[in-house]
């Protein structure tokens, strides 16, 4: 597990196209070095234009999930260009992995903390061990967990997510559940199986539509509501002129399943 | 109940300014055709201009709710301007239906699917009987919910509601009212009498503030902090010096009911 | 607890720089009378230039925490333009509170209704004793609490915003605490040393850090995404850049405490 040959990102691949990128930097409990941040970037760079491509899980290896930043990387000497390109750099990840066509599932056992709680915030969906717990510690040495503080109070309820940044408390994985972090909680056994669960679903849809309804989904959110509407309809008009859910219709009248499905 | 002499939308009103708009397509779940679209959409026009309106219930007749739009009429041949002029038209219809003067209830019981669950997510309140269950489920003939994720999106914490949308799963009334999708659950033979509770709680108050609320309500949803308290405040101070407030704040003061009062 | 010889704003400050604003008008459930709102708006003007302030406890004297507006200052003769100089007032001071360099808790115990719920909503942090009750009953006496519903809409679920808002309901402690509206709910007996809890986690991190976090945390919730990520990482990185990161980050390196701790 902690072979220094391996490389710091594992990235698998299945028959149906869901791409699993496993964080391998165990013994540092995944810190996001700038080579990790780096590595992820690039693989979304990539994925991006992958056609094939219908999902992608962030896992990791070893007793956590994500320890946020390396602070080795950031000692002295201090220089505020230097970290402003590092956070930058992060956040350019970010939204690069955010801005995938398809829907990116967090799966979260251990600990996830600082730029780690970031990463499974803004998965757009997270499945959670019963072992997993979340905190933005940053603030335990002085540093406030700023661009984590973006997904997460676009997760949970507002004093909640101020709470979490101020006092750098953990929540377990059933209070995240509660607040609105993941999806689902099951014990670390069946972590594999739920998030499966939630893959073979997404599968079994067309690609095309779950690319426009996400990439709307988002969009939508940061208009009011009136543009919001006629936003969504354009992209469903869209949706529904192409074959697929021409097809997809057209086989729920006729009471058989589409034949897009696999 | 499937008497096709009926008219498709059912509207009755009692003494005290109460309209419930019945979806009257049990055979068909109530689907959205356009008729019954444009039934509403005429309904709220004309309702919008009564001034002896006091709030608005949305039922339906049958075993469900409401199945979203009539996939019967959206068959080939396959015309994109088409779908985007009745998603348009839909959407038209909702605004209406959102910017009422009066506060908007679903009474909802079986199921409500598609733009039935836009439906109920873009009333300003809803009740549920427990037999009701909830799915945005166009994903599943590959027609991502886009105009359903808007009000949706505005309801329920985040990766909840991009879940539903991906997976097309339904959830019951319970987890919908702790998701935030509905006010309220009762088992089915209480639907009534809860859905008339809030009714009674809403016509026992002044309709000019309520309308002047429910505008400010949404509208400052959509500003920063400031402008919203702001205008707020005119929204507020507009009200203060009507008639009604004025009753109603000396009457407090003199410990006795206001006069406005049915 | 009625002595009219007593200023109606209480201020105590500890030696670690934890100011408790208590209000103090008991007899009059500490209803926000001009006198009091001006008395906080001063408070808060001099405490924002307070470079030792660590925290502020807004706390209340006598069986409520506080009754809204003083609704006998309201009275004849009707003047819109009077109200809305009262509500831009409040407005005013709630919006200087909101800007407090340091996190804001309101220790609530009995009710908090209209403007008194817009204060605990208004606070980046709140925790009620099982006493504490909440509502937006303005709508009772024809007035829909408008500016109380700017920070209750951006603390509750859409919908049961709404339903307080247009209901006048009442919701208990356990309820406000599901909904997100208060942090922690505990026993009366309890809630001094809960709020201790949450004063002593904050004071232990380095004020600056804070202090940042706090106006980026808000800012960024008023912009998209990307612009958001965008500000978090220049406040981080200014964040990093500061003596008290650099000493915190190199301290957790060294397993040691840091040398800013009190």
């Amino acid at each position: 597990m902690t072979n220094t040959d391996e490389p710091i990102l594992l990235e698998s691949r299945d028959a149906r196209g869901v791409v699993t990128l496993t964080l391998n930097r165990p013994a540092a409990f995944n810190a996001l070095s700038v080579a990790l941040i780096d590595a992820l970037h690039a693989a979304c760079e990539r994925l991006a234009l992958d056609a094939e491509l219908r999902a992608v899980v962030i896992a990791a290896n070893g007793r956590a999930f994500c320890a946020g930043h390396d602070l080795r990387e950031m000692q002295t000497p201090p220089s505020q260009p230097a970290y402003q390109a590092l956070f930058d750099r992060c956040g350019a990840m970010m939204l690069a992995l955010h801005r995938l066509p398809v829907p990116v599932i967090a799966r979260v056992h251990g600990l996830a903390t600082a730029a780690g709680c970031q990463l499974v915030a803004l998965c757009d969906l997270a499945v959670a061990a019963d072992s997993a717990s979340f905190a933005t510690s940053g603030i335990n040495v002085g540093l406030f967990c700023a661009t984590p503080s973006v997904t997460l109070s676009r997760n949970l309820p507002r004093k909640k997510a101020f709470e979490l940044l101020v006092t750098g408390d953990f929540i377990d994985a059933r209070t995240a559940l509660a607040q609105g972090l993941v999806n689902r909680v099951v014990p670390d056994p069946a972590l594999d199986d739920e998030v499966e669960a939630l893959v073979a679903s997404i599968v079994a849809k067309p690609r095309i539509a779950l690319e426009m309804g996400k990439a709307l989904f988002y969009r939508q959110l940061e208009t009011g509501l009136e543009a919001a509407l006629h936003d969504a309809a354009r992209t469903m008009a869209c949706n529904m002129a192409d074959a697929t859910a021409q097809e997809g219709v057209q086989a729920f009248i006729e009471k058989r399943a589409p034949s897009w499905r696999p």
